[in-house]
C-alpha cells in the first residue's frame, strides 16, 4: 500500500497558516504520512523553512481564499480558493484525504460540489469524535443540516457505523438514535419514523433510542441525531466541560492560596 | 398576605412517600410555608408520626396513583390519584403551588386538564434552572413539547422571563433563543421565524441567538427552544458533568492511594 496522502488546507483556522503548516510538518515527520499543504505558495514555503522543512511537505498554490465568516454563496465556490483546490486533489486521485480548520460551511458545500457524495447518500453529515468514559463516540449530524427527514438518519446512521470502525478503529460498533426517552414511541415524528427505519435495517447494528446522558456514558459507539440536536448536544457537552473544569481549577487554586497564605503566617 | 401553602403529591419519586413526607416536615420546619400532603391517609399519617410532625403538616387522602412508568391515557386523568387531588386543591383555591416528583407525562396531562393554561398561552412548558458559572439560568421547554411551531417558542419567551423574575428571582431577565450559531439566519425554518418574533415583541427582552456552550455560561437568564433541544441539552450538562467529576474522582483517590502506598512503604 503506498503512503496515504493528506491534503491541507493551509488557510483555515484562527491563527492563519502558521499554526496549521507547524502541525502538517509534525504530523509528515511523526506519523509518516504525505502532506500537502494548499494556500498562498511564497508564504507557505516561508514557513516550511523556519521549520526546516522545505523538502518534505508538498505545497500546492491556492490564490484566493474563504473567510472564516464568509457566507457561502456561489462566489464562495467559483474562486480558486484553498478548500476548492484541495478538495479538487481528492477527486483527481492526488490525494486520500483532506483536512480543513477553516469555514464549515464552504467545506462542505464545495466538497458535495466537487467530489459529490456516495450513491444512496443524500447529504453529509458532519461527524464529532466524543470523548467519552474511557473511549469515544461518533456523534452525527452536528450542524450540517438542521432538519432531516426519518430516511436521513438512516443514512447517517450507516455512514456513522462505517466510520466508527474504519477510521475511529472501533470494533463491530452499535448505533443509538438519539432521544428524549427510551421508548420507540418518545420523540419528535421524524425521530419515531427514523426508530422504525434502523430497527428494519439489517445492515443497522441497532441499539435503540439514546439519551443525552449516554454520550459521555460510553452506551453505544455511534449516536444518529439531526445537525440541530446534535450541534446543540456538541457545544453543550464542551460548554459544561469548561465551567467545570475553571470552576475546579479556581478552587484549587484558592486552596492552595489558602495553604501558602497559612505558611507564610 | 397569608402563609403560602404547598400541594405536595406524596407518591411520586424512586423512594416512594418516605423521601417526599420527610421533605414536605423539614420545608414545613425551615421554610415556614404550609404544606399539604395527598395520598393514602393512613401511610401518610404513620409516616408523620415518626417525624413528630401529626399536627404541623395536613393530609389529603387520595386512594389512587399514577405508576412512575404508567403511560398516561384517558384512565389515567380519570382516576383519583394523588396528582389530581392535589392539582384540584390549586384549582379550588386551597393551595398556591403544587409539587410532585411523580410521572411527569401525567403531571403535564393533569395540570393541563384541571388547571387549564394562561390566557394566550397554548402549550405548558417544562421548565428547569441550571446551575451556571455562578448564577442561575431557565432552560425551556426540556420536554413536554417534542416539536413546537414559531408563535409557541415566543409563548415560552415570555412564560420564561415572568418565571426568571418572580419566582426565580432574577432582576431583568434577558432572553436567548438557542440555535447552531448567533446569526438570525441560523437554525431551522422555525427558529429562524421564532428569531423573528422575539425581535419585534416589545415584552420580551431578547438577547439574540444563544449556543449549547451558552448554557452554563451565564450569557442570558432565559434560554427558549423545543422540547427535544432542550431535553436532550439538559441531559448532556448532567452526562458531562457526571463523566467529569466521576473521573476526577477516581484521579483524586488514585493519587491518595499512590501516597498512603508510599508512606507504608
Amino acid at each position: 500500500m503506498p503512503q496515504p496522502r493528506v491534503v491541507v488546507d493551509a488557510l483555515g483556522g484562527d491563527y492563519g497558516p502558521a499554526v496549521v503548516v507547524e502541525g502538517a510538518v509534525l504530523a509528515s515527520r511523526e506519523f509518516g504520512v504525505g502532506v500537502s499543504l494548499v494556500g498562498p505558495e511564497r508564504a507557505l514555503r516561508d514557513e516550511l523553512a523556519r521549520h526546516g522543512a522545505a523538502g518534505s511537505v508538498e505545497v500546492v498554490d491556492a490564490p484566493e481564499s474563504v473567510g472564516m465568516g464568509e457566507k457561502v454563496t456561489l462566489s464562495t465556490i467559483r474562486k480558486r480558493s484553498s478548500i476548492q483546490v484541495a478538495l479538487e486533489r481528492v477527486r483527481d486521485g492526488k490525494a486520500d484525504a483532506f483536512f480543513s480548520a477553516g469555514n464549515t460551511a464552504a467545506c462542505w458545500t464545495i466538497a458535495k460540489t466537487v467530489l459529490g457524495t456516495l450513491e444512496e447518500v443524500d447529504r453529509p453529515a458532519l461527524a464529532a469524535v466524543v470523548p467519552n468514559r474511557g473511549g469515544r463516540t461518533v456523534l452525527l449530524d452536528v450542524g450540517a443540516n438542521a432538519e432531516v427527514r426519518p430516511e436521513h438518519l438512516r443514512q447517517f446512521a450507516v455512514m456513522g457505523q462505517v466510520f466508527a470502525s474504519e477510521v475511529v478503529g472501533l470494533h463491530d460498533p452499535q448505533v443509538g438514535l438519539l432521544s428524549i426517552g427510551e421508548e420507540a414511541t418518545k420523540g419528535t415524528p421524524a425521530v419515531i419514523e427514523a426508530h422504525k427505519l434502523l430497527s428494519e435495517d439489517p445492515a443497522i447494528n441497532f441499539f435503540g433510542n439514546v439519551e443525552g446522558y449516554d454520550i459521555m456514558a460510553r452506551v453505544v459507539d455511534v449516536i444518529v441525531t439531526d445537525g440541530f440536536s446534535g450541534n446543540v448536544a456538541l457545544k453543550v457537552t464542551e460548554g459544561t466541560a469548561r465551567v467545570i473544569l475553571t470552576e475546579i481549577r479556581n478552587a484549587v487554586t484558592g486552596s492552595w492560596r489558602a495553604k501558602v497564605g497559612a505558611l507564610i503566617m
